[in-house]
């Protein structure tokens, strides 16, 4: 593949915006949490939107390894991104955990969509990222699960 | 200062949106830049948007301190940020360098506009941070205009 | 698969060839890189020919893995390797980062090859260190480009 | 010595050929030895290939030091060596211990041959350089041949 790849390049640039808005979710929860168990959760929004960040910078380099430019302006991000969350209804941290759940749901879904591209492009690298990062979800569900005590 | 503070919440508010905004302007120039000094900039970029995001977690921690909760919603960012860049014309190195020291400029104002209210809240601990803040963004002014050739 | 593999291990021993005699190009580019950009070459060639030069041992451990001694005289390696670069028309940079691009792309396009066999052999570990290798190749055809102002 | 001197960076391009190729015929070894010595002879023929490759980059940058471009085509460096070692007679670590003696007695041959020539030129940061790989060279023969059970 040594040429521009428009479709790919379209789809990976939903997928940053969706991680960018998750990861200022998160953070946000990580920062406004409060009850028994603030210590806890704090730490625990602090490792999930720390791994959601990390994965920033090289979703952005998979953009302009397919050749096109990557988005950076927030309102692009809230136009191109499809997690919508609510303002949080006070304090609950059930609701911040449901919400984490909801968002870490659809990060998983929409990196599933994004290999599925990548699969049919025959982008080998592209689809080892995004499969590592698939697997980071599939572990942050089980463990929001664990705490909000869900199967 | 022992109750919430709604003015000086409300200006980090907007302060924290200033800061998240300018930091993917200039993410996005540490990925977009191309150009002979593609590696100079491009690490160049890395450099100043690394430092403005590890001001992000501090600052959101300064409107839980006064007594407020912090937004993280990227929709509330886009409408409380005063930093509004265009999308990029191509790909200039000069384009960016000068976006880049508006963008620089307009933080260091803000910060400045904050301090003023911390210093009449007498919020000594918010002053300091504020004030290593602005002189980095003193440091980063320079560089930027370093690069143009310019005083 | 339990027995040695003739078809995976030619395979592989062209690709160790074709990375022998790249590394050595781009630590020639490295070496002999002169003009304005001087610093910023010598780094970034060094950059390229390190991440590829980190390759060599593992690939020929993976030869031995399926069960055959790995080639390691020169005169092999020139026999095998299908990139074959013109020596320098004197000194132009421009020469040096099209040149690089030629044999990064040629690269890719070999681990691609490579990575197919592996994948008809059911090689699942050799196709995930396949899989890093095409991933890095993106990323230089990507800096690579950048630097000549191309997409 | 404040011009190019043609008859040094000659010698030291034959030097330089003859290093590149010694440390991949030791680091087949590395990788094709086998027989109930192979963890030890492994780890031996490691040591002795790194050591080798170490001074690869050193030995290009003196050459640019007198003036000249280093070479870096593997058929320039087939073309440049004086060392030619035959394909390996199967498995034999007796075979693969005796050749790496020849190697290395070669390059510490071959090194005394470009220390006289840089003592004649006065460059006695060159003579520092191959003196201390001199040093090295005489510690791998002695290793060897300890090995080897011979004085």
């Amino acid at each position: 593949m040594h040429h521009p790849n428009p479709e790919m390049a379209e789809k990976l640039a939903h997928l940053l915006a969706d991680v960018v808005n998750a990861k200022f979710i998160l953070h946000g929860y990580h920062w406004n949490v409060v009850g028994p168990d603030f210590g806890e959760m704090h730490h625990f929004f602090a490792e999930l939107y720390s791994d959601v960040d990390g994965s920033v910078d090289g979703l952005a380099e998979n953009i302009l390894k397919v050749g096109y430019p990557a988005p950076y302006l927030l309102s692009d991000f809230c136009d191109l991104s499809c997690i919508h969350e609510e303002r949080l209804d006070g304090t609950s941290t059930q609701f911040m955990l449901q919400s984490s759940l909801r968002v870490v749901e659809t990060l998983y879904d929409c990196h599933m969509g994004a290999f599925k591209v990548a699969e049919q492009c025959d982008l080998q690298g592209l689809m080892d990222f995004l499969a590592a990062r698939i697997d980071m979800y599939a572990k942050w569900k089980w463990q929001i699960k664990a705490y909000l005590g869900v199967r």
